[in-house]
């Protein structure tokens, strides 16, 4: 008996980020044309490489995507997203980053906009980002 | 040049979950004398078989220690912890969980107890699972 593509798929990690500045909104940016989900907004961040921790993989995603640096220690952990993709499933943690070093900027064309979280309800979204919004409005 | 210790380590992903009962009280399990950590307690779950998804392998664990039944639409996603032990990195997201079928019983001889969150803080419990206190207190 094999299992059914329903039950098993293999786990991606993505680990993502909520940038949130002194007015308390966060960073969105936008998924260029070409890439998959092109158009959608979404926390910045990325797939972990071989034996990167979500952390490490944090923090070289922000410093690649917006020229930023931060460390392990202005990480922490909010909530996580896990939702099935077309095959693969999705287990994406999402931290919170209050405190960085150099000024945000798009290094990849992607626009990016800063908001407080209750408006990210009206954005669109992936789908699997969307359940993520409620613990940044209460939280933040 | 080659990464040192502190940037990389095997992910090993555990899936957690805390049952909520009717009154608010939440299940923690204590770990059987001759595992690592034993005598600590701990939320309910395990780690991820090959390709499994963290709902699978949860409904698997709670059907497996507690005898219990229940369904992905049960599992809501709450928080997760990240932390590194010696030789590998634990990502543990933890679910909550309201509705299952069959009485909670230990089938693994681990001790039972049912804590409202707050009283969690006096437990002794691994180092990873400490900070998912105060999302359970503030959340449930």
């Amino acid at each position: 008996m094999t299992a059914g593509p329903s039950l098993f798929a293999p786990v991606i990690i993505v680990a993502a980020c909520a940038l949130v500045d002194s007015d308390g909104r966060v960073l969105v940016a936008r998924r260029p044309a070409g890439k998959p989900m092109a158009g959608l907004w979404e926390f910045p961040g990325g797939k972990l490489q071989e034996a990167e921790t979500p952390e490490r993989c944090l923090i070289r995603e922000l410093g690649e995507e917006l020229g930023i640096a931060t460390d392990e220690s202005c990480l922490a952990p909010l909530t996580f997203a896990s939702h099935r993709y077309d095959g693969f499933h999705l287990l994406m943690p999402l931290y919170v980053c209050r405190k960085w070093r150099n000024e945000v900027r798009s290094r990849e064309n992607q626009a990016l906009r800063w908001l407080h979280p209750v408006h990210l309800f009206a954005l669109p979204m992936p789908e699997a980002d969307r359940p993520l919004i409620p613990f940044l409005v209460e939280w933040l």
